[in-house]
């Protein structure tokens, strides 16, 4: 791929598919989220598994030093190795990791792990006990039902569990809850609800910690969704959120990143046409754009993604209808009335993703979109664990 | 990732998730589809997008230097610094790629495009003009609507592709076909009418070029179901297909591959429960299955895998029920009478991915098994464009 820059986004030799990044975008959602949680009084903790970028931690990180959050050791290596000194690694602790975990944090990186359960708590503590190092690790506190933790109102666990690490030879740093089920809202009024019901259930948990005499210095929530409709953070000591940053269909169709303030895109070149059908063949197939759908679950179902001239701008109501591993099918929305745009072999398109996760995991890299439209730059992004 | 070999599944030192490859499965799906093809008279051209992998071509391939077909011009490039010498870009070509489409047949492999319009035709030969190489091209036929492609019946376009490239400098090499919407298919009279009906287009049209006096020595059709299911390919002169080397639980939906050949797992451990909803949790999510849920429109919906023990045997009943980035809920198909299998933190267990191709994708290597069930080499693999 060549990697030279100042090209604009119809230069041949910017090879397609690619990875568009919007600096300006990206740097206004970050601004965005601080502004929000410095008035509700709350650090950010960003969530660095949608980038996995050093370029885009810099922008993301309030102090290069962090905190961070990360979703795999190979993130936390990774950023460890790039300065960042405070890291979460908020994916429930599998024991054969400790010593990868262990490893890190001696090379002088404050890494924290999560667990849910006594068999981890066991292993935490012994690892820590037996490396000389108090591992600090978060209880993983089950918000709504989505996936791990332990009940709020399970007391007896979660204080059998900071009793394990505190006495065990490892560090109780706190709770940690995730609302993921905010996902599949789209209602202000119940997104400002699921905000307020991670809150309450951290501040719940936390209690119970504390009064049974354990600490509990750290109360961290975290999701997008609930990032952006929290109101009240009072007792939360920091927010997780990372997909903010880049924005994608699927959190507009929450309603918690707008439409146009996604900052990632994939660009595609027409190959080719089945006129009789509408269609619009491009370069860019789910291998370019991930296998995610999770706008098909949503009001608006944006097939594979949404159609945008060099600009950024849709066209109306065109959409990836259909992908195969590098074939993508462009065609108008079911039942529109628009007309389809003359878009020749060789002409380029943008595509607003589903899913910035998914889709940023099918690239190496970005192209970084200057303020005039041109590729000012190549930051390099990791994937794998 | 620790890379050492010898190790077996339960070894902490092999971090998860990971990719693993039977190489045992890999070999017998690999004779068994030559032994069908040798019946046929039809060589294989394997398509190497699933695997990506050098290691694997070697085995897929009869002669290390082909033929072979690819997806992107990385594989074209990464195959041809491999040894590979005859190669077939089967995606169509977009123009601003023909530069590098000369510079891999310049480094000295024989790297034929694909095409359907005439802009392409015409952008191929000025190419082929300009550098002096008459660049071999085979034009795209429709073989059941799926994708893309010229009609076999629209005689006037394909002579006029096959002149503009005869007479204006590149080489006409022949036809290809693709029949995709194969993959819907289940019933054995179905696939095999399909396969049918792709051979027949595929001599039809080969028979209007040559008719009009143009060359077309390649008949290239294929894909794993209409590969599987051909019981006659007379007039064909080549066969692509890809997924069976691996297989996946879509394939083995179709009948084109059986699920006790499937020869790609992901290595998982269980970081967790949820006991009362009878939820495993695990460290593989669809970061490393893929988002692919392809099954969900097939008979059985195998969720976002199938669990195995380490052997590779399933569990009956237990899938993975649902994924996030990082965690995959492992769970029993709803209705299930099936007992959870005992599989505390730390346990590991095998997923068969949905889709070959892009679980793969999600990985830069695979951890090849041998025949005593450890891992016995790291195999690289490259991804991208």
């Amino acid at each position: 791929m060549v990697e030279a820059t100042g090209m604009d986004l119809a230069d041949g030799r910017l090879q397609t598919p690619c990875l568009l990044l919007d600096e300006g975008r990206l740097r206004a959602n970050v601004a965005r989220m601080r502004a929000h949680l410095d008035r509700l009084g709350v650090a950010l903790r960003p969530h660095l598994k949608t980038a996995k970028s050093l370029d885009v931690a810099r922008i993301a990180l309030a102090d290069p030093a962090g905190p961070a959050t990360v979703s795999t050791l190979r993130e936390a290596e990774y950023f460890a190795a790039g300065g960042v000194r405070d890291i979460l690694y908020a994916v429930g602790i599998a024991p054969a990791k400790l010593p990868r975990v262990l490893a890190i944090r001696a090379g002088g990186a404050d890494l924290a792990v999560v667990l849910d359960s006594l068999e981890q708590a066991r292993a935490v503590a012994e690892a820590a006990r037996a490396a000389g190092d108090p591992l600090p690790a978060l209880i993983e506190v089950d918000a709504d039902g989505h996936r791990s933790g332990v009940s709020p109102d399970d007391a007896d666990t979660l204080v059998a569990l900071g009793r394990c690490l505190a006495e065990g030879g490892a560090a109780l740093r706190g709770v940690l809850l995730h609302a993921g089920d905010s996902y599949a809202l789209s209602e202000p009024g119940a997104l400002i609800a699921a905000a307020q019901a991670e809150r309450d259930a951290g501040v719940r948990a936390a209690g119970i910690l504390r009064e049974a005499g354990l600490p509990c210095p750290v109360v961290s929530v975290g999701s997008t969704p609930t990032a952006r409709f929290a109101r009240d953070l009072s007792g939360i000591t920091e927010m997780r959120a990372g997909v903010f940053m880049f924005g994608d269909l699927f959190q507009a169709g929450v309603g918690s990143v707008a439409q146009e303030d996604i900052a990632v895109s994939v660009l595609a070149t027409v190959i080719g046409h089945q006129r009789a059908k509408g269609w619009i063949v491009t370069d860019a197939g789910w291998m370019a754009l991930s296998r995610d759908r999770g706008t098909a679950r949503q009001r608006v179902d944006q097939g594979y993604g949404v159609a945008c001239d060099l600009a950024g701008t849709p066209y109306p109501d065109l959409i990836v209808a259909d992908a195969n591993q590098e074939h993508g099918i462009v065609a108008l929305r079911r039942g529109s009335g628009a007309a389809l745009p003359d878009l020749p072999v060789g002409a380029r398109l943008r595509i607003l993703p589903n899913h910035a996760c998914a889709t940023g995991a099918q690239h190496d890299r970005y192209h970084v979109l200057g303020g005039d439209g041109r590729v000012r730059a190549v930051w390099p992004r990791i994937n794998g664990w």
